[in-house]
């Protein structure tokens, strides 16, 4: 063994009781032998990204959050609304662990030579259950990082990263020349900035605070349209006209920001039509739904003619269209760019038991724009 | 010339001012001499079609609709919201001829063999300005419909009979197994139910009366469900299990319905699950928004994963994307199946003049299910 450690670790569970009760608890769990092509990574920084919060709240209405447990193993339960519940059913009853992605080190390695190589380097992860002590895993999936990257600094390798990736991958794969991003402040957004200027792709970004506005432009966004401004569907017919952009992606998802971005790319696109057409242009816009910020329903005029869509968009299907070379050539710009263009900022670092205190869930729950919580799963335990 | 004309003839126009007022009126227009490949069609039926209406009323408020001029040449005017004149820019100031389809006799030929073939006999056309005495077109756009086929009968060659088909096609090109379709007492309904009998494609109908589901059912419809049900959600769910139906076509657009169908794939989808996905299920999802019943807003809640879009969907790109070929099979199918299969009833039938009368706006202009007319631009006047 490279560490000490007693072969059991903690681990934050999500857990949905059939009477309607969501409870956040700490596990205590045993971390296998790794075989021979397997590693055990020290999970030492792991987001809390919107994408994780789906799984451990569970929609519940933690306003009716209560505390219980000890300050060493705290428990959170909160009601869930009953329409809520018919669509969690797979759920029910099932212990899950929580955590996209993380990084740490490698304190174990099977007998192969792939897994021997990376002992005592600090690996990047993605695979679910990273809110955990000790992570056992493929050595394969461990994507190595530069010399001098922390973990703290490699935590959201893939997340964020190959999501902007794949937006932009996304709009070549489908003909589009630029892009429309909403919630556009957010460390995701931020990283789209910079991924968009390097690679010169033209990108609108949408928000809702001048002072957002004032972050964009600094780090040298040219389209920048505040929804909150009384010019603003001005200002966004004006951007699309500048780029072309005929694809968004929102992370909002509800309330009525994607129809107003598919009505003005109609608007754009009828500039510069000859002729009135009945159905409107026939330049096909699309709206891509990646995030649920608003959870209030979806509502559109459809006032952007007939060519159009509007869907769901996952990273992990934009990650199979592609395949696996595609893929690892992705991972790997995102490692060599982990301190540039994919650098993530994160406003507090917290423990395990520290993540289910009522009030910094108060804090990260809310998913406010440039509020992001970094956990570490061995801080104070080592 | 194989017919008496004055070489004018009465063609019904839709005229949006800049004042936000709609026109409607008769012109007389001169009619063409034929070029070697072309035809003169005296139009005896032409159907008033959902998708006619939003070209002649420009989505005016009819409510407010005034008659002026004379009994032989009716002028209707209608007031047009702001909000609607800024979507109808295109077509501001221009004088439209209205009638996507027709049928009648060819009574003028061009000199070539092909178009002198054509002389004397029936046929069916499509591409616009219908609403007309007499329509030039190429001799190739002409459908010759079988001996003993009347104008009348083979008025709806195109629009509806195309449209079944291009919903049965697009579900074969796009990989589902079953159809969902709203309005599904309508004409159009009623056809797609004859041809999916006879294609053996499973169909899930959704109508709003019991008297709907009884019509349906007797023309041999399997599943029907009424959405003023209280077990509608239910009913919806089992019929999508037992058909696997995850492609539905709405002619309704505004509303919930829409999603609510999406909802009920996702829960017919999670039956057969086998263990929970936090993103819902992978199954793909598709609802296609062919029309706009109800002008309302759409709503829905997102409460079916994130495999699903949502699109506008139009016959024309349908018939480009399959060919010329795959294009022309289907109108034969149609034209051998008009008396049948695709076979179209109307309410009443009136002449140009009638059409513009605003008591029967009043009732075609409902677009009620069940009442539809046809309008002979020669009732009267031969």
């Amino acid at each position: 063994m490279a560490n000490t450690r007693t072969g059991m670790g903690l681990q934050l569970r999500s857990l949905l009781k059939q009477e309607g009760i969501l409870e956040l608890s700490l596990a205590s769990v045993a971390t296998p032998q790794p075989g021979a092509d397997e590693v055990i990574v020290r999970i030492d920084a792991s987001p809390l990204n919107p994408s994780d919060m789906g799984l451990l709240f569970a929609a519940a209405d933690m306003t009716t959050a209560e505390a219980s447990g000890t300050a060493a193993s705290p428990v959170v339960t909160a009601k869930v609304a009953p329409a809520v519940m018919t669509a969690m059913a797979g759920r029910v009853g099932e212990s899950l662990p929580v955590g996209n992605e993380g990084a740490g080190v490698v304190i174990e390695a099977g007998a192969s030579p792939a897994a021997q190589a990376l002992l005592g380097k600090t690996v990047a992860i993605l695979g679910g259950a990273m809110y955990s002590q000790y992570r056992w895993i493929q050595a394969a999936q461990c994507l190595v990082l530069p010399p001098g990257t922390t973990a703290a600094e490699g935590a959201s390798c893939f997340v964020n990263p190959l999501t902007v990736l794949g937006m932009v991958g996304t709009m070549r794969l489908e003909g589009h020349k630029a892009l429309v991003h909403t919630a556009a402040a957010s460390n995701l957004g931020q990283m789209l900035v910079k991924l968009c200027l390097e690679d010169g792709v033209g990108l609108v970004n949408i928000v809702r605070k001048q002072e957002h506005v004032d972050l964009l432009k600094k780090i040298g966004a040219t389209h920048v349209c505040n929804s909150t401004s009384p010019t603003f569907r001005e200002d966004l017919v004006e951007a699309l006209v500048a780029t072309g952009a005929t694809l968004a992606f929102d992370a909002i998802g509800g309330g009525r920001l994607g129809g107003q971005i598919l009505a003005a790319m109609e608007v754009a696109a009828n500039r510069t039509a000859k002729e009135y057409s009945r159905y409107g242009s026939t330049v096909y816009k699309q709206l891509y739904i990646y995030g649920g910020l608003d959870r209030s329903q979806t509502e559109f005029n459809r006032n952007f003619g007939m060519t159009w869509g509007i869907g769901g968009w996952l990273l992990l299907p934009f990650i199979k269209k592609i395949g696996v070379e595609a893929a690892q050539k992705l991972r790997e710009r995102v490692a060599a760019e982990i301190k540039t263009t994919f650098a993530s900022r994160y406003t507090r670092e917290v423990s395990l038991a520290e993540a289910l205190q009522l009030k910094e869930i108060a804090v990260y729950g809310k998913q406010a724009t440039g509020e992001k919580y970094l956990i570490n799963p061995n801080k104070g335990l080592l």
